[in-house]
């Protein structure tokens, strides 16, 4: 941290600045100039209130040198966090995670036939919501508990570890148990009572990054799940809202760059919420894949039209077996596997 | 609900979409030229799922004509919401309801110390939080339950009825009893499962604007508690974000004018969290009461310095009493009074 | 400016940052801690490159202390700018400067109309379109010179002086004979060639605020035309491009104390551009005045139903005349007078 | 176009607005229900005029169903567009193009120093900026004509075409003679003075979004210059403005499907400036190629820390020489090549 004291600030001024600092434990180097005096703070300012010392009197500007995150920094954890997902199931390695499934679990038949399909076409995991987060409270809502069921009997039938979303904190321990991976949704991401409690949980955490939440933002949240414990968080960009209206949302691929640069935490991306077009998810997902993400998490329907909700996203299982063909050959370029 | 169907459409994806829509108890109009066909939906097409249109074969383009929300909607309430937020204390009417208090509860002396000090200069209600929301869990979370206490006794004390942010679902039973108006965060703006649960509470509802929400996501949001049950909603601006970096937000005021327009419901303006400088809470008070807004929100302080949280946008409870009388002024301008 | 050494940074890379910084002429001050080492320029630091300075070898990062604006800085010229644009007509003290008229000329009786009613209800400058910046080729692409001969025909007729907007460079020497106050638009307000130019011209420049232009991108953008010789200056905010899509921009009301915070210019707001909604015009206009502008710029069109442009967002001169009552009402309020 | 108009809207506003649609020459398709009157129009709508439509007593809504663009619109050239830059090099076929250089002209030994090295990694035409673009006025401006001269130098020296940008109409016609590749600079996506004469220009236009362009607006930016007579237009994506600050802009790929799918006109992406830091670029640009985008334009410097701008985005010959090898895997991946 280093602070601006304001030219003419009083000895007491800069007592008190140099005092609030060292409150905090870090050292304070002083630097006096003719007209300029610098604080800088050496040791670990991360416990050091900016708001705060923004506000004391004679403070001219207060700039943050070190980021706010610890536990999600790669200064402090150099080497990539390899996330199990199921017995000898990874993200965040070499080999590519590729989740697929529909929106919402509709029926037995949908889901059991999706993640077949996915499956064979080469997913690892299946998504599919049971608990909707809608925007409208007269639009479906998911099938809820029974939406959960139906997701447990795909498991068994396929194999495949689910990925499912959860809104409330009444539902974490029945998650807990049933779930493979709890995914936290965008609408959720500064939802702090819920990461708290994530962070108390011993199941990998999707949390994907808010409408519209900066990358540090994105990092501090999952700060809150690292610091209570639960060290398996993955991101997820979903793209970021902007001015354009072409596409749902814009992706932001050079979010996945910076955070594995700035984290040693996987990142995966979502072509499908992203764009809002199924048109649109084979190149993004080969896009992804080209700048480094670690998987994919991508919405399949074995009948779009049909789709209780987001079916113009959805692609089909046909085309996802194609998408995977190609993601696997861009892979191969930027020395991943799928 | 207008449905463009496109080129080359066949008969068949026609009679589909005209079923999908009858089938929500819509009229369909068929307007059908040498290219082009399109389809109205007369009666309420609220009910019409929008993105499974979209998904339909044949459909080129769906627009909403309506807006979604309902209960919010002025056209089904034309008369201003006057909501009771103390027994005759209310906000939507021709009186401006104001609410000040400090970012947290930090002790006894404080927070009555302010209470008096914002009722003397004209006050209705007492803001301060108890539980906070941080950006990182390292940070000053506020005082819970003791806060909550604390603010009772500031109660007691001055007679001002008091407005706090709820964060857990757990706490909606202790909030319902002890607290005047249960706030929601813009981060929680979207947090379904807590908006359906003030749904069914008997307290007025604080929601604020999410940090980039849209008016519509606005009006939804509020839709969610009202066809709950709970009609007592009261609506806080507190800017969006934008690329602007001078201030923490970007105020909109013309999104006051926008939702009073759209809808019934109270709307207040917090001048404080919208710029996160406390220079800047005069004169942002006085233009949001000139554009329209039902009250106001405001940080204050008696020691901003010394704050425990936003001291940097909290003003004085001096500067409160001058900001009152201007308030005043301008208020009389439109037809208000404080 | 202040310079932050990566960690390990060899002799040399502080040697060189060093030598970069004093090149500028400023003076260094050295702080070195055991892991830390801060460099501090004193004296006149907008001479140096930020950019250059972050491409040098151990340099952690750079952050800018002062304004890289100069002759637009309040620091250095503490009073406000007063502006004349015309004979005893000024803007920037306290008399509230009100510009009204059509957003383009279209015939004689309807500019000289026009500008009789907005001068008889109290504007004291006319606004009106020769050349119109249109997204479309297609469009109206304004009357051009004969647009401008018309406008010094209402100018004859009323007195008033004229404001309208230059769109190309060819025609400055033109302007600065037969215009009283040349525009500049949002989508030209970096079009560098044009503000170098505008430098050299004596006659007031309204320069508006790019469609998503920071604070500091727009005051440079003023410094263009102050460094070129031409200090009157006025500022326009006229919204900024956002998500929201119910307003055609979102006015930034926190933009115009942020600006005369920093900057001695004067600052106008045009609500009509900013909401794109004539029945918003006459709250943001007085929200714009609470907030402290030292103007408005209003469309306002005889018969709105069939503006060749923007009909939609201009008010009626009836309308004009009501609103023209209330702005001196606020502005009795916040010491100002119309 | 599709209005929808007011309930209880008179039979005059109903024939009022028939008409306006009907003096545009489209053919009017009527829908009345009991509560609902919608107006379609069959045939080009593109005359006629939104803005109007929404000014008109009685209309309730205005929505437009196709493209405002023509020349640009792919309806109506359903090919892609091949846009020859030199005899025998061409953007929007099967081979990429890719051009590299230093942001500025600095010296010959520089110019043709950094132009021999792309060329020999790859690279098919030259970039580098005579005439720069500055926030500031204080800063670098280019080396104006004498830069232009060192361009053409490197041409000799090493067959390389170049692309430069232009900033002034004055120097249209020295750029038509002596320059392969006129680019329009994002802060002039909107100076339509400058679009329409380059309109009139026998070079290839190379156009960049504006910063906060959406894609309809930058296809409007290119239909000035398609309808002028020039055909030779490339767009060039280089990141939006968001509110995230860890790069310089956000790079927005899913904006190369749109344009690809709504035009037929190539689109290259400039990585440097879309990110403002140099180890980004080499992913970016295979994300782009990925993607799908025609090209690429990047900074290469061969002494990044002396670069006069831009160093801190500009990568070395060496590296770019590397990013040329991937590019080419990528692009086989996806059945273009380098």
């Amino acid at each position: 941290m280093v602070i601006i004291m304001k030219p003419g600030h009083t000895r007491k001024e800069l007592d008190r600045a140099i005092q609030e600092m060292e409150k905090s434990g870090v050292n304070v180097m002083i630097s006096r100039g003719s007209e300029t005096t610098i604080l800088g703070a050496e040791g670990n300012a991360a416990g050091i209130d900016m708001e705060k010392m923004e506000a004391l009197p004679g403070v001219e500007r207060v700039m943050r040198v070190s980021e706010p995150y610890k536990k999600a920094n790669r200064k402090y954890h150099p080497d990539d966090s390899v996330v199990e997902i199921a017995p000898g199931m990874t993200v965040g390695g070499k080999k590519l995670l590729v989740v697929a499934g529909p929106c919402s679990v509709e029926s037995e038949a949908q889901i059991t036939g999706v993640a077949q399909s996915v499956k064979d076409a080469g997913a690892q995991a299946l998504r599919g919501g049971a608990f909707k987060p809608r925007t409208s409270p007269y639009a479906f809502q998911g099938m809820g508990y029974a939406g959960l069921d139906l997701l447990e009997k795909a498991r068994v039938h396929t194999g495949l570890p689910v990925v499912t979303e959860l809104m409330s904190t009444d539902d974490i321990g029945y998650f807990a148990e049933h779930v493979d991976v709890i995914q936290v949704g965008a609408r959720n991401m500064q939802n702090f009572d819920l990461l708290k409690r994530l962070g108390k949980v011993d199941k990998p955490i999707l949390l994907k990054r808010g409408l519209s939440a900066t990358i540090e933002e994105w990092l501090m949240s999952a700060e809150y799940i690292l610091a209570g414990g639960n060290e398996r968080v993955i991101l997820c960009e979903r793209g970021v809202r902007t001015f354009e209206s072409f596409t749902r949302n814009t992706l932001d691929l050079s979010a996945v760059l910076a955070v594995k640069k700035q984290s040693h935490l996987p990142v995966v991306v979502d072509p499908s919420h992203a764009s809002g077009q199924a048109w649109m998810v084979e190149r993004l997902s080969l896009a992804a894949i080209a700048a480094g993400a670690d998987g994919l998490i991508i919405e399949v329907h074995n009948d779009p039209v049909r789709a209780l909700c987001d079916g113009q996203q959805s692609i089909t299982p046909d085309q996802f077996g194609t998408l995977m063909v190609k993601v696997g050959q861009i892979a191969a370029c930027v020395g991943r596997e799928v």
